[in-house]
């Protein structure tokens, strides 16, 4: 493989383009503005091969999925992101052809999402290849979407649709038994290829249509868990409400049992967040002008802890690890 | 070893007091002020286990450096450090005592350079330990000190001394044959703890008086180059001025081969930078001030490349590699 040197300036300096405060990558550090009153929002996020990647997986999508799940956290806190820092450390015998597809992984999602390549670092490893990326956004300064704002009699929300992800892995590692192919592909797309909820992160954060919000990475119950917790609040969470895309559907209907990976599976980088009841009206106009679904399906309440309830308001069993035990509500459900 | 949950929460969190965007590490993302006119400096370095650090050096040192590392990077563009993200991957049977080692080492120099942890993330590998740091630093909007600034005629400086380091990793390595004591101790603690010029590197920022900086991290020549190609200029560097340690000085008696080690070693963190011949008496009454050596080493001119002079004014022959081949000038030098 080329040297260090080449290897950023072949690849990494092109992904630069129009952010002056980067030096094209000949600065050790990059520099931007603080943006007036608007406060700056700072994530880090790491891949490591082997642990959350396959060495066969194409660099292009580790790339594209290591960059989304920054830019996810940016959207959980209502930001506008602009920028991020790459570190990689690669094993010298890394073929030149891999880190050529992570440029191009970057360069076409950086496009998608505009945001640009501020800096980083390229160094060797003994072991499998390391990825970190920083990522930074811009939000006005009093609108920032934290954990702990739910308060009791909020209602819950979730975008978009639930499970696909965990499913797609199990596709993914040929672990179920029958799967529909057109299904299967698109269960494993949404695995591949994380969607950040960036416009609606925003319009929530602007609009201060939520109070709290997070993006679902854990689980479902997980995320609501954090969510609960950091307002010392219960939560209840309406299974049968839980939106399910129609791929996963189909993969339902002859693996109910698999119920239990939707609601705790995690991986969908949908934004869970709470709002008063009194922005129903202004979430489905919201909803409608995204083109995106915003369903919802709990509330939170004084107590502590997170209930799952079934179709009939009775708890579902929930064990102590977060996983779900279903009492034959599958039906129900989906 | 503890979860990562916990792990971050009993070692983490505690660095991140004062700094209410950190959120205690409980959301994805850290926020911060953009600080109205202020711009933002940032920078990210990865240090490997078995590449820049070895399995037995202790956690808190290798914390230090790699907080250092990126601390000088924000020096070299005057920036002001008030933060940083740590990405963690380590292998499952890591001792914990090793992570609360990390912890301890982060714990006193951010205390000792009144930066806070805003954030990060900690994960599993399959290989050796690898820590990601993202620096940042806020600077005034227009006094951002760049590599490209340099213009012909401008005089060069370089803080402190030079070739410490370089020299102090041949200590630690045993690869010198007669090594004094105290000189060698001296040696490797610069090494393995280095000072980023902070200080300097914000008053030659605010005051005007540098016109390009970068801190030595290469090797003096190398660096030098970096300057010298970012203002498209020739550079001198004048080998017998180059500022020097007792504690090196002492080493180069016995073994005046290793003048090359001082050029061209690196890890130094000094800072290089150029200034007006109208600067020079601002630039000895700013080293006075902060107690530090500021030194005149060398000019830009018209012209490309970098020439190291001996003490005759005759050029020194370097080779491609940026190593220099001394022309039995190391007495002169020393």
């Amino acid at each position: 493989m080329a040297a260090e040197f080449e290897l950023i300036e072949t690849y990494l300096a092109p992904l630069t383009s129009g952010h002056a405060g980067a030096f094209g990558l000949k600065n050790d550090a990059a520099v931007f503005s603080g943006g007036g009153d608007k406060s700056v929002v700072v994530t880090a996020d790491t891949l490591v091969q082997g642990v959350h990647f396959l060495a066969e997986d194409p660099p292009e999508l580790v790339a594209r999925k290591l960059l989304r799940v920054n830019l996810s956290d940016i959207a959980a806190m209502g930001g506008k992101p602009f920028g991020y820092l790459l570190s990689v450390a690669l094993p010298p015998d890394s073929g030149e052809a891999w880190f050529a597809g992570l440029a191009r992984g970057l360069a076409e999602d950086q496009a998608a999402f505009r945001v640009g390549l501020l800096g980083g670092d390229t160094v060797s490893t003994v072991g499998p290849p390391v990825l970190s990326l920083t990522a930074l956004g811009r939000v006005s300064g009093d609108r920032v979407l934290r954990r702990d704002g739910a308060r009791a009699g909020d209602d819950l929300y979730v975008s978009g649709s639930i499970g696909d992800a965990a499913l797609g892995l199990l596709v993914l590692q040929d672990r179920l038994a029958e799967v529909p192919e057109a299904a299967g592909r698109a269960l494993a797309e949404r695995y591949r290829v994380p969607q950040p909820r960036l416009e609606l992160g925003q319009a929530l954060a602007e609009g201060g249509f939520a109070r709290t919000a997070i993006d679902v990475s854990d689980g479902l119950v997980a995320d609501l868990e954090h969510l609960a917790r950091g307002a010392r609040l219960a939560a209840e969470l309406w299974a049968a409400e839980i939106p399910v895309s129609p791929a996963a559907l189909e993969l339902l209907a002859t693996a109910p049992e698999q119920l239990e990976t939707v609601l705790t599976g995690g991986d969908d980088y949908e934004l869970l967040f709470s709002a008063r009841e009194s922005q129903r009206e202004s979430l489905s106009e919201l909803a409608q002008q995204l083109d995106l679904p915003i369903t919802r399906i709990g509330r939170f309440s004084k107590g502590e802890g997170v209930s799952v309830l079934g179709h009939d308001g009775a708890p579902l069993a929930l064990s102590r690890s977060g996983w779900v035990h279903l009492r034959d509500d599958s039906k129900k459900t989906s």
